[in-house]
């Protein structure tokens, strides 16, 4: 089969999106759709990527994330550059059908383009304090060059 | 201090945004920034939220978690009406700072106003199979009653 076979369910009644077994996912006005990837083995959270509907029936379909590359626009099958592909351990929709959450094993154990296991390697100091917060690293070192992998390809960030 | 002491830096180059100790996080064309919540005992994705920059500085102020309410359009206190509250045990930030990482302690080991645990209590099955797949549900009964805890407000669903 191919992706463009799976469908989706239009979103009814509230009761049909929360309560029942129908996939009724919503998209945004980008037709886009927010989701979370963590580690399987450690609930860590790597990455908060977005998917179209392809990308959705996608990794639907090949058990591999998908994401949309908002910075490229295209569909970007993760670790086709890097070779760290993630592959899906569940798929879980939210309570609207808003959101994805992706659990999954990552081949080469990294997820970051900057070269770090998880994207979150920063953490913001809590609670009462300076009014500027000064951002420490959780990750002491990273997990790959990010310049030997993805050579001169840009870099998606926008500012 | 009030949370409105808070500052946060002007984004001005990727590598400050990417490789430095700055907190300078973006929000999109509404003025929010996707927050992703999990259980600190056991990483559990719990629910998909979205911060403006107030609900941030007084989530970071007070190591409670606030967010923005899309359906209700104001700063909501996660827990201030089910009292189900969120004690921040860690935030981080993502790569080029445009998504937040809560990791908490949940009162009442409840996120999700159906009820559940998580918002994320359903599952859909992946890899070949049926065109149209059927959720699958992965908490089997629910931790609260919704209607005892939130009585007759609004169900913040949008279709």
């Amino acid at each position: 089969m191919s992706f463009s076979d799976i469908r989706f369910f239009p979103r009814v009644t509230i009761e049909q999106v929360e309560e029942g077994n129908e996939l009724a996912p919503k998209f945004d006005e980008h037709g886009l759709i927010p989701c979370v990837t963590t580690a399987s083995h450690n609930g860590e959270v790597l990455m908060l990527g977005y998917m179209n509907a392809e990308a959705l029936k996608k990794t639907i379909l090949t058990g591999e994330a998908h994401y949309w590359s908002r910075s490229r626009k295209v569909i970007w099958h993760k670790g086709a550059t890097s070779g760290l592909t993630q592959k899906v351990v569940s798929l879980r929709i939210d309570d609207d059908q808003d959101a994805i959450w992706l659990s999954v094993n990552v081949i080469g154990d990294a997820s970051c383009h900057v070269g770090y296991r998880s994207c979150f390697y920063r953490s913001v100091p809590t609670g009462e304090g300076p009014d500027v917060r000064v951002l420490n690293y959780e990750e002491k070192e990273k997990t790959f060059d990010p310049k030997a992998v993805y050579g001169d390809a840009p870099n998606p960030t926008i500012l």
